[in-house]
């Protein structure tokens, strides 16, 4: 078998065979296939895309280049959840306590922030002492133990995805949907779970700015579940608007941490309400998503789900204290207030750039080695649709180098629109997608 | 600038701007812009082709990748010629000392053999003694001294299409009509010629098997060419058959020899002084390519073409009796017949696989550094269209080694097809395309 041939293939739209595809992976995650024969390979790809046979082949050899973890010692159905990234989207911190509180087992592997997104690796090591460097028996352990566990994704799970992710970043093969639901998908087959729910989000302030390049993200990423034998659901849900109010790492801790005490409504919980609802049904824990629901919220009205994340802080080190008292975060030294700048409606927020706000005051990474700072960030007063009027808060930055606001305050000049009337289209949820549906279209 | 940019913007076809095109060809042959970046930009040109400016830029970026031959100190009107490259073709070495006798200076730099093409420094090299490593100072002395000089592209010519041809060999991103015109025009740009005759060769022995596709290949160096301020015209010529009737060094440089002797007549000579004849109207020697051909008739007739023939050899280190006696020239040591199978018309040779046969022999290279045996090659005793009987020869196969007789008696097997009829759709040139045509499609 030689390389240039598959490449050739590919490029005539030819079906690849399920031994080029992981002559492919093996071959270059053990740098016997070069990178500019990948690079050509994944270009190639991008205009002929993928089948739905090729991208199982795919993700399956990448899933298998590596370690697949082994939850067998923890008992019952195991659980994982994964957002596409999103901009104040901290749902996991919301659902991981409340379905582990009902009683389902969540073995969650996270990731870190990039670019505009924020990463829950990093907003849970915000709370004072916690750390995700978990071992694998570690994980094992606590999951066993309280339920639920957070961890990063270990160097040795699917190498070949890593490298490929980073050659794509590079060769202006990223935006490619199955490339990005194998590579999803591959890390989420070798973290072991039983039953995956996937958040796909759509919008100004998500990767996939289309709701059709979502749905079909979705839909891609569900039917390699099912080929693998998971239990998969996707949703599709809103990012053309921040989904919480708080982004920066610490506030949406203490934001989530408000959502568990059952002082606050709003977009994301009813977005964790829903995929942890999923979560449950898949796991055996309820009937139904209505019922599901029902036990979501008792979890909340009685405590147990923030005692559980209670459990969970302490489990990984934890200074439990600081969910009752949010001043034992890192405190921002600055906190001004974004004006608004006219009368009318708040007509259109480019979300990316809002994350982009908070992660240029110290809240995110440019570059995957750049420090964190977890007291800063930008609060959204205002959500799509509703009246402002000029003078009125429209943002609270908290700072720690004023220095940095000003860029920060531009980027969100850039990302409001106000004007005399709002379309209204948006939606929270737009399509869920299940085993049943996703080989429908 | 960045590269990754660059690539985005071809891969979403939208059109390269001089800058971006030249801040790619400079920074990947400083080896500034890493392989698989230009793999990714190059599979994404196979995709969304280049433009005719954008190819004109590209074909600019790499002439002044490297040296630029300053033929000023030659006096006149200085002629080039080249072949995209063909089988039992070697109009080079009946057109270079036919238009020189005529009083127009040819300075060509060559290549050599690769595949199932050959290569005509490696035919002139088959005369002994005879160099084609001239230094730059010899070649333009020679040029000024009897007209004619043949030598090697040195190095420091167009790097950059040296380094991006390796790269697509190894990319399956070869086929592709603007790099290919690029790539060879970006070197005629660098050789320094005032006029350009370019033979672009279609059909089963070339790498445009379509019409379409070499007059598109035409059309664009032609005007790649015109733009570049030189006067170019390209000739679109059959290769479903060989175009002469040796295969291999020695025996096409004897096969010349008899035409500008003129004791041999065919296609072969038919088309050199077709191209010859457009070289001698484009150098001003001529007013029309009637008279061009008649003087080029006289140069056979008159023995000036064969006396230049030798003259150029002697130039070259050569040993001139060897024009006069072919038995100076190395002998293969195996002469064998290749007989008809049934009776019946010739109807088709996959020529490519007839040039593959006398590779095999040792006539040609598989890989770049592997050596050429000048005396071994296949003789074609037929045209396309003539009867054929059973037993009678259709081959001679000129060896040295005889273990590799069989590979090329099954080339030929495969490669000849002799059925009730022929279509007699070929013909010698399909079509002409100058300065004054090339942009009406």
């Amino acid at each position: 078998m030689k390389m240039t041939d598959i490449i050739m293939k590919k490029r005539d739209s030819e079906t690849l065979t399920r031994e080029e595809i992981k002559y492919f992976v093996d071959g270059y995650s053990k740098c016997e296939i070069p990178d500019y024969q990948a690079a050509a390979f994944l270009m190639a790809c991008y205009f002929n895309e993928l089948s739905h046979e090729e991208t199982k082949e795919l993700t399956e050899a990448m899933t298998y280049s590596g370690d697949v973890v082994d939850l067998s010692p923890i008992s019952g159905i195991k659980a994982d959840k994964h957002s596409t990234g999103g901009v104040a989207d901290t749902t996991t911190l919301v659902l991981a306590p409340l379905v582990a509180a009902c009683g389902l087992k969540l073995a969650k592997m996270s990731g870190r922030g990039l670019g505009h997104t924020g990463g829950t690796l990093d907003k849970l090591e915000s709370i004072p002492g916690v750390s995700t460097a978990l071992t694998m028996e570690a994980f094992i352990d606590q999951v066993n133990d309280i339920g639920v566990a957070v961890m990063g994704q270990t160097m040795s799970l699917c190498p070949a995805d890593k490298k490929m992710y980073e050659l794509r970043d590079v060769t202006a093969t990223v935006d490619n949907i199955p490339l990005i639901a194998s590579s999803i998908m591959s890390k989420k087959l070798a973290a072991g779970a039983d039953v995956i729910v996937l958040d796909v989000k759509t919008g100004s302030g998500a990767f996939m700015k289309t709701l059709d390049d979502a749905k079909r993200l979705a839909r891609t990423m569900v039917e390699i579940g099912k080929l693998a034998g998971k239990k998969t659901v996707a949703m599709v849900t809103d990012m053309n608007q921040p989904l919480g109010r708080a982004i920066g790492n610490a506030m949406e801790v203490q934001e989530a941490i408000e959502i568990l005490r059952g002082e606050r409504e709003g977009d994301l919980k009813d977005v964790a309400l829903d995929l942890a609802s999923h979560l449950l049904v898949l796991g055996k824990k309820a009937d139904d998503k209505v019922k599901a629901l029902i036990m979501l919220q008792k979890a909340i009205a009685d405590g147990s789900g923030i005692k559980k994340f209670k459990e969970l802080v302490m489990a990984q080190g934890g200074d439990a204290r600081a969910i009752d008292d949010f001043s034992l975060f890192d405190q921002p030294k600055i906190k001004e207030d974004y004006l608004c700048q006219k009368d009318g409606v708040l007509a259109g927020m480019d979300t990316e750039k809002l994350g982009m706000a908070s992660s240029v005051l110290g809240a995110g990474r440019a570059e995957k080695e750049d420090p964190i700072d977890y007291a800063v960030g930008i609060w959204v007063e205002k959500r799509l649709g509703e009246p402002v009027t000029k003078g009125e808060t429209l943002f609270k930055i908290y700072a720690n180098d004023s220095s940095k606001i000003a860029e920060a305050r531009k980027l969100l000049d850039e990302a409001v629109t106000i004007s005399d009337r709002y379309d209204g289209k948006h939606q929270l949820v737009y399509a869920e997608i299940d085993m049943d549906t996703a080989d429908e279209q």
